[in-house]
């Protein structure tokens, strides 16, 4: 099967990665169980990547996959940013935090030269990408140190780019995913599919194999996308409940709750839209912002929110990402759910 | 097998019930080709269905589905009619056509005594719901002829309602589908959620059959909905542009073209959220305008617009009906579209 020759697992099932969600430990745990775990780098420093793929290296010989985003940072935008402070006012206010000490906060940064240094050292074995790919140099670079390469696509016109430009395999991002949309070629939601219209359409457009991606948390949902044309899967919230996950309180008590059945695109979080449940600061100034600064600008000015609610136990003002099918998320180890899911294959 | 008893068919495939795109025509094919033709009646008058209904039982001795709506009529709100009429001022005058001459348009209308009355002399096999489900009294009237009774969910909630109230089998419709959400036990689209995480959910959650709806529109698709344990499929968009149909040469032009790809909900139309391809009106309203009047009072100041718009080929102001998958639209007859689908089970 040609993605298992790419990816070198025993099962074709990748644990997405999830920024801020989870580190090494999650993705050593899925490899050592047969599928391909993954190190999301997007919030770490050059530090924390060496750090991160230390520990990667020291606990499991299975190969890895390491994620980073290559959106185009932003030029500031001083109207907008002061709309968007303008908006979170009144919450400033009621926390009682004062909205001109908004701390510099760790931004999402994208792939660099950095950060390929650091990993040229590890050279791991699949490198995946989100919001489409970086600069052709740095591609060369990770696909000289051995790196099968993936992305997502969104849509036909994503996954015919990516498929041009020399990617492995794709990820189908059906529009039930948790977390950031990897759409690049558009920031139209309105292109924005389910899984079960995405992938075979994909899988009809390119030659490369395609993994399917969005709304699938069990066996019986593995199936059906092989039954649709997958060459394999990736799975994230599925994995959001096991121990090797470092979400908040907030964002786990929220997963085992009821309100885990409603989630929205939002870019309120970040600045691009991304799917989460339905919390206060959604609620209040509608999930989709068009003062939210854009990516990854936005999370700068919510931070301070965020931190006051969670010390209270609240998700009010945190990005609670999860896709729509969380009745998949079990407090299992995440080797176990691994081999749950691949019953499915 | 379950369904096939309870739809009388030889396939488990229903051609879904699509007002104002079909009438008796499909209906009469699809069912002659072994799957379950649908007529919708939301828009027919008593005698429009009596006619109907005549011509369906002349030309196929098959079971046939006839679909009504069940929505509650709303008391209607003059200053939210006022608030409507102002936001499509501005077209009007564009148009050149008088706001204070709208005329009275046909409104969808629910089930009814007089509806039951005209269908019990022709004992419908089927009978399909969406909304919910028509009072008690009716319900026992169409049960008491001998149909079984079908109706959509878009939650875990609305399939237990449905289960607990009698129906045969439920048609899960996931987002992905064109038309109207039959949502009816909440208003929250955050809650409607794609076709892979809401099928097996609702496998797990009642006992009648299942059907899968939204993003089905090939064989491969019919084949992955009953990996993901449907017991069937109910497929709308697919059939649109068979010559069996009665659509606007705007809306197949549309269906055709590049434009198909960008779809939303959108209130406009009606009142409730319902897919279409994105068009002028949508664009510059907002697909979900809070202005629209309740369902289906949105529809008759649109209609002067739209016919206006229509009678030049344009579909600027028409409900462009469409699901997630239009690539599963063909041009051929739908005796032989529903030939190739039923190779996917």
């Amino acid at each position: 099967m040609a993605l298992l020759k790419i990816l070198g697992t025993e099962l074709p099932i990748i644990q997405a990665p999830m920024a801020g969600a989870q580190d090494s430990k999650l993705a050593i745990a899925v490899s050592n169980a047969g599928a391909l775990g993954s190190l999301p780098c997007a919030m770490l420093t050059t530090d924390g990547v060496h750090e991160q793929m230390t520990a990667v290296r020291a606990q499991t010989d299975k190969p890895v996959n390491v994620n980073a985003f290559c959106h185009v940072p932003p030029t500031p935008d001083g109207a907008r940013e002061a709309a968007w402070r303008s908006a979170l006012a009144p919450y400033f206010e009621e926390f009682g935090l004062d909205l001109d000490a908004i701390p510099q906060a760790p931004v999402r940064a994208p792939f660099s030269d950095e950060v390929a240094e650091v990993l040229a050292a590890f050279r791991p074995e699949i490198v995946s990408f989100h919001f489409g790919l970086p600069t052709p140099a740095l591609l060369a670079r990770v696909k000289a140190w051995g790196a099968r390469v993936l992305s997502s696509a969104t849509t036909v016109e994503e996954a015919r780019w990516l498929e041009e430009r020399g990617v492995d395999a794709i990820i189908a991002q059906g529009l039930e995913a948790g977390g950031h949309r990897g759409m690049f070629l558009t920031d139209d939601v309105t292109t924005q599919i389910g899984t079960f219209a995405l992938l075979p359409q994909l899988v009809r457009a390119v030659k490369v194999p395609v993994i399917a991606a969005g709304g699938i948390a069990d066996a019986s949902g593995v199936a059906a996308a092989m039954a649709l044309g997958a060459a394999g899967v990736q799975i994230g919230t599925a994995y959001l409940l096991c121990p090797e996950t470092m979400i908040s309180d907030a964002h786990r008590a929220a997963l085992k709750s009821e309100a885990a059945r409603y989630t929205a695109l939002t870019n309120l979080f970040s600045g691009r839209p991304a799917r989460g449940i339905v919390n206060r600061v959604m609620r209040e100034l509608g999930p989709m912002s068009p003062v939210a600064p854009a990516f990854p600008l936005a999370s700068a000015a919510l931070a301070p929110l965020r931190a006051s609610a969670e010390s209270h136990g609240s998700g009010d003002f945190s990005p609670l990402w999860c896709g729509q099918m969380p009745d998949g998320c079990r407090e299992v180890p995440s080797a176990m759910l691994t081999q749950d899911l691949a019953a499915g294959l």
